[in-house]
């Protein structure tokens, strides 16, 4: 199976990115040209109506090309795909429950927080109103993230025994934050997970390949 | 394989509610106090420590018991354990990724959304912004509709060819704006799948379990 990840660096593709790497399957990655807005061109949104960043096409078993789109699907997909990575527990086996739980929480509490504090200005009408929307959001992610943090008290990796998907998510989310006032790579738990996941090779390289610098969280 | 859904009428419990109702597996219905906040009580929290509801007991193949929460978890988990019932493409099937992208963009667009047009109070900290916040989610959610309205114009479910737990969950978004100024059911691609859905018996017993009154969306 080979794919072709449609990205822009530092944007949610991140967390696909490093799980492509991890599992080391063949891929391409078509770099979109965000100051053109090529993201909101009529081709990409034919693929993706959402107009966001990322885009995956898959070659499918019967060799049709499937696309997919939302970050967590992605993953889990690619997880799924894969089942030799061990990056998702299987279907029908103990812990697939835990791990979507966790999946979805990420991705349907932290993740469109951060649609409020990246444009708040898309969430209030009045322009004098923007300033504390961007400043509840980055209140309601601090509380967000200690409950994260609190999780992992109890367990290494935040959706199951062992790394998963969920974790390249995680740490993308925490990357989000790194210029929070609190930024969540303080926390004591999410801090250790993230030094972890960054010591990985397959995360070094979805990181160089994006052109990221430092501070990574 | 059996099941206890914590639950609260109308509350996101509705639509893996309905998706139990048509696999037809046995289950419990737990009433949760909501009057006495009994969703943010420690037993509950020690299952569910979002204190959101529903939260799902899954009797596991081991015997064990899995406590699965986030609707769209729960809504997949059911999913998979019962393949038969055919509520979701089979994961390495053709149309899998498809499906995965709706069910995903349902929970972390639209669901999130409806956070600040219930509760805006949160989303704001001066109580002089919170009308602007509301009304500017009422707009948003829109025009996410809009969207998965032009995407039914191209198919009979929102998933896939055939209804997934997708649908259940898109049928539960769309009661939730029953009372919009422009109500998603208005919508023809919408309206014309909320009314099929509004006819099988799965969804009737849900809804009557539940002593939800019309106008059910």
């Amino acid at each position: 199976m080979a794919y072709t990840l449609f990205y822009f660096p530092g944007n949610a593709n991140l967390a696909p990115h490093m799980a492509l790497e991890e599992i080391g399957v063949p891929y391409e990655l078509a770099l979109l040209d965000r100051a053109n807005a090529e993201h909101k061109s009529a081709p990409y949104l034919a693929r993706n109506p959402t107009g966001r960043i990322p885009t995956l096409l898959a070659q499918q078993p019967d060799g049709n090309e499937e696309t997919v789109f939302e970050t967590a699907a992605i993953l889990l997909h690619l997880a799924d795909n894969h089942p030799d990575s061990k990056l998702a527990p299987a279907p029908g086996t103990p812990g697939r429950g835990r791990f979507l739980t966790w999946l979805f929480h990420l991705t349907n509490t932290i993740q469109p927080e951060y649609r409020v504090f990246y444009y708040p200005e898309q969430h209030v009408t009045d322009p004098a109103h923007v300033a504390d929307a961007k400043a509840t959001a980055e209140r309601r992610l601090c509380e967000m993230f200690a409950l994260v943090d609190r999780e992992l008290a109890t367990r290494p990796y935040i959706a199951a025994d062992h790394l998963t998907v969920a974790d390249f998510l995680l740490l993308m989310l925490v990357r989000w934050g790194r210029n929070f006032t609190h930024p969540p790579r303080d926390l004591p738990h999410l801090g250790r997970l993230c030094a972890e996941l960054l010591a990985r090779p397959s995360v070094q390289r979805a990181f160089e390949q994006e052109g990221l610098a430092a501070p990574f969280v």
